[in-house]
């Protein structure tokens, strides 16, 4: 190497995260670090947290960001709720209820799968059967918008089936936050999670969280010691609990969170409902320029996340060649299959900054430029026209 | 509240860490956020890893920042090193060897303590003492710059004798990486964290982490499943390990990544003896200063820590109103005293950017207003001068 300052280069980020970020939030990480204890610091604190409590729907007095990724906040739930001999059924349709798992199991608890194809929501009638089956449950696990697969699940109707058996709910809604509803007050979920990257536009490396007064009663009913220190609610409310007096736990990312902070006042901003119909709205606009192509989406319509757009890669097209050519011709970057999905679609995302009509447009022209030159059997010259109709008729 | 734009205050950050960030690290983090599967952000990884492994004079393969603070470095040692039965010596002179106590037990391990007075290094002999009694140890755990005493122990030492008795070292180096020499491979030195919020002053939330082949080794005859998925170097080798292709595990911290590989270059742009004489010659300036004022240090010359100066507070002084009007009237951070020397001294860092003759006399001539009003027995208009005379003479 030759080390040198880097400096990256221009992209239009249309994949599953992160998604762009707007000039204000990136101004915000700029400003001058200030200490993780200072006055001036703990005011944000006071008001990120208000933010998130707006953004999930919640009153919850346990609402914060964890200090790493969506995967550090998903295992801050389970290792905070999650005890040895404890039964928890996992609902595996994608990539992230299998790692749900994996974090069930390495908790010391016995994960109970409940199975549904990729590319399916979760099915209710089929968490009823093994709650019937395992009644001890003492947790049931799901993703709300599953990213492998651009999949919404019910959520509402899932934590309720959880409530009605006892059990407390842990949700994924690292890709749903700001994108779709999340209420989590109204489905009464118990431990729900997300991410910075996705519909709220912040940079990756944070982990919104949220937990009921339930899920806080049982993190002061386990029989033993959180297995992380790091992630031991018990030690992180005295930072995060509010009041006046913080206790120090670890240094908070403070730069990190200046710009969560500016991206939630951003949401705040435009309005919860306004950013959810505007995911609705670019979406549609996307799918009707990709089926102009003569593209097709494997998720059936009513199952469809907005922000997350699973396409069906046509027969004969090398999937990996056209992503290539899209970032270094067009700067664009959309995503991979994942799983069980992998070389079969391309994700498309259309999450919070990166919902936009430039983005839409630049996607469909730079998709059909590439797929026409490969030959692929597509429709040209109608995306543009199509999604246009949508965005502006 | 009513939410708008944060706007931190001006502030000069001589605690204990985060330290002030110069505006080339500032910037770069503002710069837009590409994916992390970007081959650009490749390339930008595999340079942040090579100027980690000259930071920590080491080749060590398994060089890389873990994505969230210290204290996820600390337990991604832990995690991945220490299974249930396991024995681990700890050294506990100050906070953070009793919070490597804590994970010790946390991961299932007996921890045998070596304990040493707050202010004092970690004693070799005492550590002789517990081989000598648990031959079986697999390990040894200790602190390198202890943060919250100012102390800095014989990390050479520690290390052999951990080498001599067949066990592998576990060096916590948050406070010393940058500040004072660390030598990974000189000292046979195992697995070593840090922070970037310190003498690298980079913004809080990364963790700069290496493990030598022999704990990568220990690390593949594990009995089990490291029990944290976030943290399992398994999976995390998978991104970080090199090579052309890059498994997915989570979502790195991009922007946080951009500052890291800046202040990282900026150190060895320095260079790292430069960069440690820059730290020792600006410490006995502030001593000197510290001492015409007639303020003095518990920790023994020798054993002290040119970045982190533990300072006696005056008798019948109230220690936190002095870091009140210091903030308040300077801008001024220093930082309190910790656990058992809480109320007992101030903390004042010289960290990175934040080690320069102005720094230094911004704090004597802060702390001598402020203890001058407050009537402490001091000797007035003697500090400035005398640390002008080691800074310039």
């Amino acid at each position: 190497m030759s080390p040198a300052s880097f400096h990256p280069p221009r992209r239009l980020l249309m994949g599953p995260g992160p998604s762009d970020l707007h000039p204000r939030v990136l101004a915000a990480m700029a400003q001058p670090t200030v200490g993780h204890l200072d006055p001036a610091f703990i005011g944000l604190m006071d008001d990120v947290k208000s933010l998130l409590q707006r953004a999930f729907g919640t009153a919850n007095e346990l609402t914060m960001p964890i200090s790493g990724p969506g995967s550090a906040g998903m295992e801050a739930c389970f290792v905070n709720l999650v005890e040895p001999g404890d039964t928890v059924i996992v609902c595996v349709n994608g990539v992230f209820g299998g790692r749900m798992k994996e974090n069930v199991e390495r908790c010391g608890g016995t994960a109970v799968v409940v199975d549904d194809p990729w590319g399916r929501p979760v099915d209710p009638a089929k968490v009823a059967a093994a709650f019937a089956a395992h009644p001890q449950a003492k947790a049931l696990a799901f993703v709300h918008a599953e990213t492998s697969t651009g999949v919404a699940s019910d959520a509402a109707a899932l934590c309720r089936l959880a409530r009605d058996h006892g059990a407390l709910s842990i949700v994924d809604t690292v890709t749903s936050l700001g994108g779709i509803p999340v209420r989590v007050d109204e489905w009464g979920a118990d431990a729900v999670y997300s991410g910075s990257q996705k519909c709220l536009s912040c940079a990756p490396g944070l982990s919104p969280l949220t937990f009921s007064p339930r899920a806080v009663e049982a993190v002061r009913n386990r029989r033993g010691k959180c297995p992380s220190w790091f992630l031991d609610f018990s030690l992180l409310l005295g930072y995060w609990g509010g009041g006046a007096k913080r206790a120090y736990h670890h240094t908070a990312p403070v730069n990190a969170l200046y710009g969560l902070h500016e991206s939630l006042l951003m949401l705040h901003e435009e309005g919860l409902d306004a950013a959810c119909a505007r995911h609705r709205h670019h979406h549609r606009a996307l799918v009707a320029g990709l089926e102009a192509m003569g593209l097709s989406l494997p998720v059936a319509p009513a199952d469809r996340l907005p922000q997350l757009n699973a396409v069906r890669v046509p027969d004969g097209v090398d999937e990996a060649a056209v992503r290539a050519a899209l970032l270094t011709r067009f700067g664009l970057e959309i995503g991979a299959g994942l799983g069980a999905l992998a070389g079969k679609v391309w994700r498309i995302g259309l999450m919070g900054q990166s919902c936009s009509a430039a983005h839409v447009m630049a996607c469909l022209t730079g998709l059909e430029t590439v797929l026409a030159e490969m030959q692929a059997p597509i429709h040209q010259g109608k995306a543009a026209a199509a999604a246009s109709g949508v965005l502006f008729g």
